[in-house]
């Protein structure tokens, strides 16, 4: 208060060159008073302005959180808030886990989990915000379309497949010199290239920046994309599971003059584009990724990309508020961070980079991000660490893997699954495939399993197995039923695994070849014996190798049900052959993408989805029926 | 502060029954203190929560809100944020109205607006956030997700295709017996009906709830819906313009079994949900309208609704969002609501009515609430006042016809338009139709012009004929270059229309045939001789007439560009055939479309669309090229 005034002596002019005017102007959009404002009034307001940012700086760089967590009053047994009979995997042990250290052991902690898609949540029933006591909350919007991500990447992926498709039309209706001419058209008598044309033109080889200065042709260069049809890697995407649409013929109104062609729709959070914006470190990373995004190959055999399409600014534009996570909190009031939803057994699976590197930041160097991978040591792991940690350059300092006793006996080979039934040494079996993983990648693990009906004898074997092969702890949680409080022991294990040094290597390098690399994933990770290509598929990948694909890590299509590619094939076999029906390549995501099996990009609806049971109150507003 | 020692001195009960203790936790979720609150905090806390209740309903019923206007720096010329070289219309005018109204002339106004399809957005220039100094900001969003009801309604329209052919699928490939066993499963030993299920039940007269208690006949009722797939009426939609989906084979995928059939994709603002969530008047409406859509007749011809397909519950969790508008702002800070976005060729086009009775009950006795109809007095106008004026059951006080110069020049079938050209005459016979409405409405009607190369003489020519010809007012505005202030006169003149008298009345009553009705609608607003229907749809008017569609508003489809179905026809032609095509029912929204002339329900995109100058600046994080 005395320090301002100082500035009321210095007369007109408070701040360096600032005029009195002025400042009343820039202060009155911190605070408009009628009438306008004094000097005094305006040097106190920026007085405070600095106080109030000191204030905000300190909170931002403590090295604790001030956070206040929310007390769970808990019951038992809880109430029906589980998000599916069959559900007590990943993302509950996920918010457990923060619940425990954040809430419970006083650190930095941040989950971070990816956005279901809407086609499970209305198909077979099952969300994906945890359960009991370890949620994430409001589960009804995290179900729904809360952050947007999802109907953000279907507009961009179906932009791009509507303008791929108007350009072959258009170039098969038009002779060249008009099709150019629309494509640098004369406004006001001017004609220019914009920013995206520049750059085909650059790539072409065509160094002019006058669209009347290209010879004929060059005008046809730029001009014909040339794509061809049966070369088509683009489809366009829904989210639901809508199977009438998994092979379709497009183009047979009139208008399009006898064009069609056979094409199909995938589930959204198959899209590349999902997977880039989970995938891309920054906002330039992104931008570069979905330029060099391959839609097709032209009849010359090369690649056309989005960039070709002048596509990229616009998938950049529709994406723009997809680039930030959601907050949103634990049922403790721990923060949660929510981006993109690539799906788990067509894509990569993984929570998004972005989050991830904003929630260490936020978290700081003593603090803990929990991020989920998708499901199955198979796949979601291997995954996590061969795409998504290539990508980042960030290596986890410990891996949580989550398994119950239900699943162990489901693959165990034993008797029939039942209830009550005790556990015995075959079931255990599915523990050794994660015992490799532990070999192969070296990082610390805790392993986890998780009470239901299981008996203590059970937990106690599987426990005691975990920690003779390997483990570096293994845990019984309770955090379902009791939330953070009831994976204390879980924190404490991660906190002692963090702080152990560990090190991390990928399952195979860059230069393998494209087949080498599937036989690697293959063999040490699913146990098979060999590896069967249609010739399409050689074919195929052969292309790819050509174009320098066979440099980018592999993506496996696979059933989760299964170490196999034929999900009712239960426990850990060996020496089974494994089926690649087609094969992808992904170049802006970065992965090529064998399909194993009868593994289907659009799932279906069943006779009787989830559909007949969710309702809206229209008195409390309230949604019923979704979990 | 005296009053709170009262409630000190009654020691452990403070308020009714609710104990000190849990005084203390009810405090807590006001203002949570570390360590506990004492009674005296307690008793202030609630009685800062009185003062600040009282405040706040002090604001909300105060006659003329408190509102803090943004002042306009205007600049000449304003600098180019016109959202298109040839919009100077509705929207502008809208926005100029209400900026006005709110920010020069004191009254309480708002806009109520519809949020534009991505699909012209990326397909030729053009965005619906008005132009120049009349504008809703922030206009990026505005023309982007912004509200996010564009992609609910198209999951929801998605959604319910998907359960439609998978229900098919489902009757077509299960006996009897085991379709209703999965439809009704048996869950723990328990088997019963949802909901939505019961109501099926219902309408087939089937009075049982205990599943198990149907007779197999019964069951057979209750499981078929029988879709006879040459009756489907409801496609799915995509926001974009995606030519190559105008029609479609679906299903030919091995899993289909060979169910193929041929389909289509429209728009989605065409979607009869956007006209469903844009009509309704509550959200009770809301839901009865979905469950009552119409999707498909069975073998028998009897109607499959929505409702029939389970999928009402799932219909209103999907649009949940979406019935409430969102809140922006005009460039002078007046309240706009953006609502919905319903097509105008091919849908009803108009701001939704929820937003309008919000608006309406906002805005106060004494205020204005001015909503935007789709283009053209022909179809936006017509269809303003004969569906959404019935379902809504409100009337206009005044009406607010938009025209500029350029438009009488091209519709006066005059020499070629050019700027500087004289206006002759001729140009003005297009307004005559304008006139006829006036006649038939019976509403006050404020004319208004608009300059930009436009001579004075020009301007005043129009002004008379207008006056001349039955117009309330005539005004010429310049709210594009000046904001508000540029529509002062307009604004004047508005509020004096709305103080005079005025009476309504809909152009046709509803119990004529379907096709008196478009005989009345042709003849009086297109000024058609003639209309031909093909057998088809003759056929299709004696089905929907046998059901009672035909007690339905019409709602035309039909080009902008014309009064004729020919959008190469210019001025104002009589005796001219118009031809219907087609036509469907939207049960759920409440109207029957006939379509007229060559009109698409899914527009394409041109050589060139504006997504060669959309980018993203990744620097500064702004978005360019978008208008």
């Amino acid at each position: 208060m005395l320090k301002s005034d100082a500035s009321k002596k210095s007369g007109q002019r408070l701040v360096g060159d600032v005029a009195y005017s002025e400042a009343i102007e820039v202060a009155s959009h911190v605070t408009p008073v009628p009438g306008g404002v004094g000097p005094m009034t305006v040097a106190m307001l920026m007085r405070n302005t600095l106080i109030a940012a000191r204030r905000q700086l300190e909170r931002a760089t403590a090295s604790v959180w001030p956070l206040q967590t929310l007390r769970l009053n808990t019951l038992t047994p809880p109430p029906r808030i589980t998000p599916t009979p069959l559900g007590e995997g990943k993302s509950t042990t996920l918010l457990g886990l923060v619940q425990a250290l954040a809430a419970h052991r006083g650190r930095n902690a941040f989950a971070c989990m990816r956005q279901p898609s809407q086609g499970p949540t209305f198909g077979v029933k099952g969300g994906a915000a945890g359960g009991g006591y370890s949620q994430v909350i409001p589960m009804e919007d995290f179900n729904l379309h809360l952050t947007g991500d999802i109907h953000a990447v279907t507009a961009a992926n179906n932009l791009l497949a509507a303008q791929m498709d108007a350009r072959i039309f258009h170039e098969l209706t038009q002779k060249d010199g008009p099709l150019y001419d629309r494509l640098v058209p004369k406004i006001k008598g001017a004609r220019k290239f914009s920013a995206v044309q520049l750059r085909r033109l650059k790539r072409l080889g065509i160094n002019k920046t006058d669209p009347d200065a290209l010879t004929p042709e060059e005008r046809t260069k730029f001009a014909r994309l040339n794509i061809d049809t049966t070369k088509i890697m683009w489809n366009r995407v829904v989210d639901l599971n809508d199977r009438y649409l998994r092979k379709i013929t497009i183009g047979q109104s009139p208008t399009e003059k006898g064009f069609t062609r056979e094409s199909s729709f995938d589930i959204s959070v198959a899209s590349e584009i999902m997977a880039v914006l989970a995938l891309g470190k920054d906002v330039e990373d992104i931008k570069e990724r979905l330029s060099s995004m391959v839609v097709a190959l032209d009849k010359s055999g090369n690649p056309v990309t989005a960039d070709d399409l002048g596509m990229t600014g616009a998938l950049m534009v529709l994406l723009k508020d997809a680039f930030e996570p959601t907050l949103m909190q634990s049922l403790e009031g721990t923060p949660v961070l929510v981006h993109t939803g690539p799906f788990a057994n067509i894509a990569h699976g993984c929570s998004s980079i972005l989050a991830d590197k904003i929630a260490m930041k936020l978290a700081r160097a003593d603090g803990y991000v929990a991020t989920e991978a998708g499901f199955g040591s198979d796949i979601g792991m291997e995954k996590f660490f061969d795409i998504k940690c290539r990508a980042s350059g960030d290596t986890p300092h410990c891996a949580v893997i989550v398994s119950t006793v239900r699943a162990l006996k489901m693959h165990g080979g034993g008797p029939t699954v039942s209830p009550g039934l005790p556990l015995h040494d075959v079931y255990v079996q599915a523990y050794l495939k994660e015992m490799i993983m532990t070999k192969i990648k070296k990082v610390l693990k805790v392993f986890l399993n998780f009470t239901r009906n299981d008996t203590e004898a059970e937990l106690n074997m599987v426990k005691e197995y975990a920690m003779k092969n390997g483990a570096f702890s293994a845990v019984i949680c309770n955090h379902w039923a009791k939330g953070g409080a009831g994976a204390l022991e879980l924190a404490d294990a991660v906190i002692a695994a963090c702080d152990s040094s560990s090190t991390f290597e990928y399952l195979y390098p860059l230069n393998m070849s494209i087949q080498e690399k599937i036989k690697k994933i293959a063999e040490e990770m699913y146990g098979a014996g060999q590896i069967e290509y249609s010739n399409e598929v050689l074919e195929k990948i052969k292309v790819f190798s050509e174009r320098g694909y066979d440099k980018l890590p592999i993506c496996m299509a696979k059933t989760s049900n299964s170490l196999t590619g034929d999900p009712s094939v239960k426990g850990a076999p060996t020496g089974f052959t494994l089926r690649i029906n087609d094969i992808f390549v992904s170049v802006g995501a970065g992965f090529v993408v064998p399909m194993v099996g009868e593994i289907s990009k659009m799932p279906g609806l069943p006779t009787r989805p989830s559909i007949y049971d969710i309702d809206l109150n229209t008195q409390s507003g309230e949604i019923e029926g979704l979990f």
